[in-house]
């Protein structure tokens, strides 16, 4: 059985499945490596996230990722604003990210509508952690297979974990099947350019086995070589056809989008063509 | 067991294996839907030829398809001399390319080397016209599984010809299986959007099955639809991923050949990276 992700903002839904268009979860909300937009949130300037959601919602993002972990700060308040601030711009659902977990509860407490929370790992006390808030506000989790020992180098393991995290969700906290989101973990293929099978082979399972909804990050997968947007372009389609649903991805980049746009109608998931033949003349009228 | 299928010309080896690097078959030399390059040929003008060959090589191809395909001409003598013509311009191997028996048998006999032979359905008469001239001049051969009744629509019809195929090639007419190189058909897209899962199931019953190499014509899938290119360079890598090793192709496209060049280095067949990024570097040398 193949399950189906419901996501929503106050006023629209998105839903996450296998037979569905791919969700593309706009990556940019995130001060990580940008030392201007971490000095402007300290000094409480929220202005660069605007302009963040307005490319993101530009580039074609279904949902958006908001980030705000900045060193010495109190990330709690920050995501807090700024999912409040998010909401104010754009109707898409949101992904609530952080490692912290106060923050996540700060931004699910006044965050309108069901959101995706990222992320909970394997371990037993980020479970215990995490999975009471998302069961409390009603949320999805996205999940990543790996525990505190290691992040595994072997499918059948990363699938074990996944198999695990499934048990303990469901079971212990009570969350929905359908509400999990697995991230098989996607890793640079320039240190090894085997790490990238692992990653396909685990979805190919998460998708036989378990029928879950799936995200990563796909930039993940270039870190370090050159030309990242054509092996972004190259991976994306691939990694769809191996069960990937979703991706937190930078859809600035028209060729990305333009990839996974292609994958669906390739794949079916675009009936008719309608999507591609719609994007097309929208183009054409926008004359770009 | 994975098959592989060696091609030679007069000095070069080209080798199609489901661990190799994808084959890129220039489709440039034929002059279908060309009135000048019709109109040359049939007045014995082949410089269009040389040009073709030329950027097809420019644009990356491994082997060359040469189709000369007119009316109204005595296609043998003319594809005998193409190929003649062609050697002299590259030492790329050859895929000797029509649908009339005396116009391969007239190639075969001035080509240089191990060529490919395009192509031979699942027709009794087909193959009792072709497999022979394959088996006596050392060749390899593109086997369509279609025969004179239909070209199936369902992906297991497609699957019981090419058992048909490959057992009558290998038992009746002596050709080794690894020479035997299928194409698993790729319609358009835009007649219908299923018709494309219906190829990527045969590609995957294929290598699971037979093990064979594969080709096909990769600019069907966008015939009718725009954007096409974008449309082929997510087709590619889901194919290859798919079990396609092979495919016939414009290479003066860049964002196609890319895409192909990507789905190895994602797919674990271009180890560590090293022609990605001499690719890149060469690119970055030419300031292109």
């Amino acid at each position: 059985m193949m399950h189906e992700t419901v996501l929503r903002s106050a006023t629209k839904e998105v839903v996450l499945g296998h037979s569905r268009p791919f969700c593309l979860i706009g990556e940019r909300i995130n001060p990580t490596g940008r030392k201007i937009f971490q000095q402007q949130l300290r000094e409480g300037d929220l202005s660069a996230v605007e302009r963040d959601v307005a490319a993101q919602v530009a580039g074609g993002a279904d949902v958006l990722d908001v980030n705000m972990g900045v060193p010495l700060t109190d990330e709690a308040d920050l995501l807090a604003r700024a999912i409040r601030l998010v909401q104010k711009c754009t109707d898409l659902p949101i992904c609530i990210d952080s490692s912290v977990v106060e923050a996540l509860e700060a931004g699910l407490s006044v965050y309108q509508g069901r959101a995706l929370v990222n992320s909970v790992t394997a371990e037993d006390d980020r479970m215990a952690a995490i999975l009471p808030l998302v069961k409390k506000y009603d949320a999805a989790v996205i999940a990543l297979p790996n525990d505190a020992d290691e992040i595994p180098m072997e499918a059948e393991r990363r699938l074990e974990l996944v198999d695990h995290i499934v048990s303990v969700a469901t079971k212990e906290y009570g969350i929905a099947v359908e509400d999990i989101v697995i991230d098989p973990l996607a890793m640079p293929i320039g240190a090894d350019t085997t790490v990238v099978q692992t990653t396909l082979t685990t979805m190919r399972g998460i998708r036989d086995r378990h029928g879950l909804n799936m995200t990563c990050g796909a930039s993940n997968v270039s870190f370090g070589m050159p030309d990242r947007a054509a092996i972004g372009a190259a991976f994306l389609p691939i990694a769809m056809s191996a069960g990937l649903t979703s991706a937190i991805m930078d859809t600035r980049t028209p060729q990305l989008v333009a990839a996974v746009k292609a994958a669906d109608l390739v794949l079916g998931h675009d009936e008719w063509g309608a999507a591609w033949i719609a994007a097309h003349r929208a183009r054409q009228l926008a004359g770009t």
